[in-house]
């Protein structure tokens, strides 16, 4: 069984900091409510992608003969085909897999530098994702890797557009490669269960027929108008109530190295999605047993700014008995290990009154990382719903990129370094 | 010139959340005259422990010949060797390099057995890190792994011990495997430029007189009494200010894909150092110009919670010239772009009030990266006094480990699901 389990946020467990089933009224109605019908107003594109036909994601020529995938993108064009590539094939995959994967989600140009040295650029299947088609380091580094390519004698078929305009897909059309669209009202944090995610996977090997069944399950479960049978407007609404208790931060602290990646998506999901206007909450993407060597201290006896989302997965792939003798570890395995570790965590917190929430996985694979991924996007859209928020747009970013064009252009000044407020070391 | 341009904090920049001359007073010579105290007293072993003969950390055996290196450590016996080593071979390393060096940092099993579907025992050389000893998943790998390099006839050169003590040393005298000890007053989080992170390092290739060097210099420069010349000191008297200012959250956010696991190693200094008595700041470990695309939304529009640090290098190993005609990226370096990315990014912030500093470097290599890492070290010290708290101990943690131990022992009962607050999923 696969559960969410929100016992340690309660009164019963966690005390005086904890929730009583009157805190929980009303607001989650709400929520529910508005989301429905933004829904039903055609505004909520990564409801109704999962619904597609998979057909749609088909590469249209021999993509299995290439060795190695890239795929370059940024943010939400990228993350979730991360998080699902390797909560999928695990760690160390390149060393493990026939298939070497890479992926340039950087204008740090040792990233590219680095893959060129390891891919051949003939044998390799390169995925250019961008939804505006105007990215500026997903540009950059396809315009380079394209004129590379194209001077090595590469063909229209190593390279595969995912985009809905811009540049990107003007080139595409140009050159004739193979584009997929991404839906208009399907936002790129929200975009992985959808042509973004789901076309390079495919080509990795991932069985995407089970990745959108477990997000189609999850789905029916996050329709539920009762809040204690609906996990995701559960979750919002514990973190809701939360963030008006001073909980500014929100810990996702899986206890698997293949869940890492999804911490990572999850970051910007909740960053982005609700960060605006003096509004949100930090989110902080943490690794179990790891971190424990690290932040735990911290969220045990720092500021009681904190709520923990513990993920657990009881079957791991491979295990080991460890056998040393008269060691208390004796006769236990390190899944063994890692999972009372988490459990042994989760007592601590509550003992001290920090709230946390566990979701407990029996596997980890295809169908549950589905599950997962859509579980969280619900889970935003409610709670964007709660806090009075858009977490459909992210305005507030546009900033930075006009005065980085700006400096490249040479409309602005570059940095003058003054001599008051700075130190030389 | 490398410079910490603190800049964007002062009134000038930032407007009425910054800070005048005014407000520096005071704080920065009490801390700076208590570090030194301890000092003196002999508690601050970070500090001397950079002039030992590094002579002392030399393997007594052909250890070039192993084709592996294998680390096993957490936390503080790990993270600083991967800051280094990352930062200094770069990502991708072994991809390109023939020497392959892996990192054993966490109990989940499937590392473990990931790692060994790569590695050959015969041919690895494995560090033991661990200062008591007595770290549970460390001491849980290694019994592992050293059963199997007995039944593969792996001799005692292929093991090296580092530690000062518990289980672990007495199996190295035991077994007579090389040990390097630690010295008592070297705190864990602290000790990367001791025997911990210098005897793997130098093993790997890293020139460990170049760090150290870097480090001393350092030195000097985090011990002048004057405030306006001391970058430790300073670094600490801002964020000790804006943390009494609301900013509760500290972000260190280098545009440089090898320094990543340098922030990693910084998370765990300024959580666990000054996360106590419910004191502290939440450290986030963030990457540019990736993250733009991830958090940049919530850090500008956001909670104003947060103050940034930006890392900066001016040279790149390997650069690419942009040539597609007529856009704005025409003639320009994907080095150019990522640097302007982050000028422009800090200017935005600035103008939002978002208080942040930057350290620029000309280039990261040993001796720099020594420099960094022993201003973070001296910068946590000196935070600590002005937080009033001890930044060398860590007794929280404790708890869980108790619990885990019961667990594992049973004396404490394994988890009950009660259906009461469980959503099944």
């Amino acid at each position: 069984m696969d559960y969410f389990k929100y016992t340690n946020v309660m009164r019963e467990k966690l005390g005086r900091e904890g929730l009583s089933l009157e805190d929980m009224e009303g607001i989650g109605d709400m929520a529910y409510r508005r989301i429905m019908e933004k829904y039903d107003r055609e505004e909520l594109g990564f409801m109704e992608v999962i619904y597609r036909d998979i057909g749609e994601y088909s590469l249209n020529h021999r993509y299995r003969e290439f060795k190695y995938i890239l795929v370059i993108g940024m943010g939400g064009s990228i993350l979730g085909t991360q998080a699902i590539y390797e909560g999928v094939k695990g760690i160390y995959a390149n060393e493990l897999n026939e298939k070497k994967v890479f992926f340039l989600d950087n204008s740090d140009p040792e990233l590219l530098y680095s893959i060129l040295r390891i891919v051949d650029l003939k044998e390799t299947l390169v995925f250019v994702v961008s939804k505006s088609g105007n990215t500026v380091e997903t540009l950059a580094n396809f315009f380079i890797l394209k004129e590379m390519m194209e001077k090595k004698g590469c063909g229209k078929d190593n390279i595969v557009i995912i985009s809905s305009g811009g540049v990107l897909k003007e080139i595409g059309e140009r050159e004739d490669y193979q584009i997929f669209e991404i839906p208009e009202n399907v936002v790129g944090r929200f975009s992985v269960l959808s042509s973004v995610g789901l076309v390079p996977l495919s080509a990795m090997g991932v069985d995407i027929e089970r990745l959108i069944s477990g997000a189609r399950d999850m789905d029916k479960i996050c329709r539920r108008d009762d809040l204690f049978k609906n996990p995701a407007l559960m979750n919002a609404l514990i973190h809701h109530l939360f963030l008006n208790r001073g909980k500014s931060i929100s810990v996702l602290m899986p206890y698997m190295e293949r869940l890492y990646r999804f911490s990572m998506w999850y970051r910007q999901l909740w960053a982005e999605s609700l960060g605006k206007d003096g509004k949100g909450q930090t989110p902080v993407a943490a690794l179990g047993a790891k971190d424990q060597h690290s932040q735990l201290q911290l969220y045990l006896d720092g500021p009681r700014d904190k709520i923990i989302t513990f993920i657990r997965v009881k079957r791991f792939r491979g295990d080991f008995n460890i056998r040393y003798r008269g060691h208390y570890l004796e006769d236990h395995t390190l899944s063994q290990l890692i999972n009372l570790q988490q459990l042994g965590t989760e007592r601590a917190l509550t003992a001290r009154g920090v709230p946390n929430l566990s979701i407990v996985l029996k596997d980890l694979d295809e169908y549950t990382l589905g599950k997962l991924i859509y579980m969280y996007e619900m889970t935003t859209a409610f709670m964007g719903e709660m806090l009075g928020v858009n977490a459909f747009d992210q305005p507030a970013v546009e900033e930075g990129k006009r005065i980085t064009r700006e400096l490249l252009e040479g409309r602005a000044k570059g940095e003058e370094v003054l001599e008051e407020y700075v130190i030389k070391i």
